[in-house]
């Protein structure tokens, strides 16, 4: 494939980084994955303002920013994507400081920008047929509004799902659930949707917003209060949403069977109209 | 310099990491800083544990483990370092996974070893005279027993001391000192020595070890309990303690004068214990 690496579009095995790179020495960056619906990119908008957030959070200076668009685009382009549903992942860095040291380097140092392009991976089976998930100890910073590059315990709860085939891990932090490793979660209760209210314990999700929105739609009542763990039970539907696992239904949670394992009627009703709105023109 | 990059010693700008290297998109790695005296190493093996202890907890497997201290050596020799003070700085990531996914890669997935050796920046100024220090809130996440190269909010925090004009940022966390950005913390309350005890909110550092051995030794009576911030003024030393700063005097915490802005009589005892052991051949 493709790449754009700091102004340059290469070919990814000739594309290599300075072991000097804050990226890489420090995790001192950020990140956007922006879906392509194979016509449009899906609310660009949205991940470009928290990208901008991201940056000023970590008080990188990228006076390239606005040239980010245009280098989506192309990638789609020159790797012939244009007709396909793909994703675009998007990573900035404070760049190359040596010797390594935490303070920031002089304020001249170029910000090290790598994006690349890729094909959607398919999980219409997921979509359809709802998936586990297991919970675990959210053991993050407490700053997870922030999409940084540090995402270590990310790793290690995917991974802990996939040890014990599950499709995602959901973190507990002292008895409240906040997200998944890399979704958002939503649970329905009495018809109403519940997700974790905006705060430095939850990334501000594109989907979520998305699907708060539609919720707003169509009539769905939904409060942004935490679920408990404790309180799983007493919920109908769970679903995690995210850009590349868009609207999934949760029909088992460790080792309950939620909605008797089929996928709950109202996250039914939002997944239909969030693929609505993804493949509208 | 001359640096080892997974099997190579090769020129440090010669040296490239792949973008899909797992340290450089997600901080799935670990690291140490190691000392030499300018004869030997200090507490290598302490350290090669502590490499050892953070390996596992990622479950990064990494057969040619064994071969590290051979090669620092090495790098001490090619780098004409054999006679002069300088620091060995490991890193060790999950290695190359492509497409970008959480999940672990290929159980055959090779680590990612960079290896480098440096000059021992001095610092004789701050040892003997003290330093001013402020105080932030540890955002960090809950294994900080583990040195990860997820150190997003020890750059922010140390960043945010340089431009308060401090040598230090100290984490509290719920009322805790816990430690610093790069630096274990003591106090010295009626003439015992206080540091945080070891969990999983604190880096069990190897300097740590050698100042309660040397507290042992020279019968300055310790305590591993967490000094509470409130508390600071009931003491009349503070001391930051790491394989980069020694054991260096604190002279200042936010506004409040330590000692009178001197350095305490039990930290130089301390100071000067210590020397003679990292000196001693």
């Amino acid at each position: 494939m493709i790449i754009y690496f700091n102004g340059q579009y290469i070919d990814e095995d000739s594309c290599y980084v300075s072991p000097y790179d804050r990226g890489f020495l420090f995790s001192d960056g950020i990140y956007e994955v922006v879906r392509y619906t194979g016509k449009k990119f899906f609310e660009f908008d949205s991940h470009f303002t928290r990208l901008d957030t991201g940056l000023n959070f970590l008080k990188i200076k990228f006076s390239q920013k606005d040239k980010i668009p245009d280098i989506c685009e192309e990638l789609i382009k020159k790797n012939d994507l244009s007709d396909k549903e793909a994703l675009i992942y998007i990573q900035i860095t404070r760049g190359i400081s040596k010797p390594r040291n935490h303070i920031f380097p002089d304020m001249n140092t170029l910000p090290t920008v790598f994006i690349n392009a890729t094909l959607l991976p398919k999980h219409d089976k997921e979509l359809e047929n709802g998936v586990n998930i297991i919970l675990d100890e959210d053991i993050r910073w407490s700053r997870c509004n922030i999409k940084t590059i540090s995402l270590i315990p990310n790793v290690l709860a995917r991974q802990k799902a996939k040890e014990r085939n599950a499709a995602e891990t959901v973190f507990v932090r002292e008895g409240f659930i906040t997200e998944g490793t890399h979704t958002n979660f939503c649970g329905v209760n009495n018809g109403c949707l519940f997700t974790a209210p905006l705060s430095n314990y939850v990334l501000p999700g594109v989907t979520r917003k998305v699907v708060l929105d539609i919720c707003k739609k169509i009539n769905i009542p939904f409060k942004e209060e935490f679920i408990k763990e404790k309180d799983i039970k007493l919920f109908e539907e769970f679903m995690l949403i995210s850009t590349t696992m868009d609207v999934t239904p949760v029909i088992q949670i460790e080792n309950l069977q939620i909605n008797n394992g089929k996928p709950g009627m109202i996250t039914g009703k939002i997944q239909k109209e969030y693929f609505n709105i993804l493949n509208s023109v």
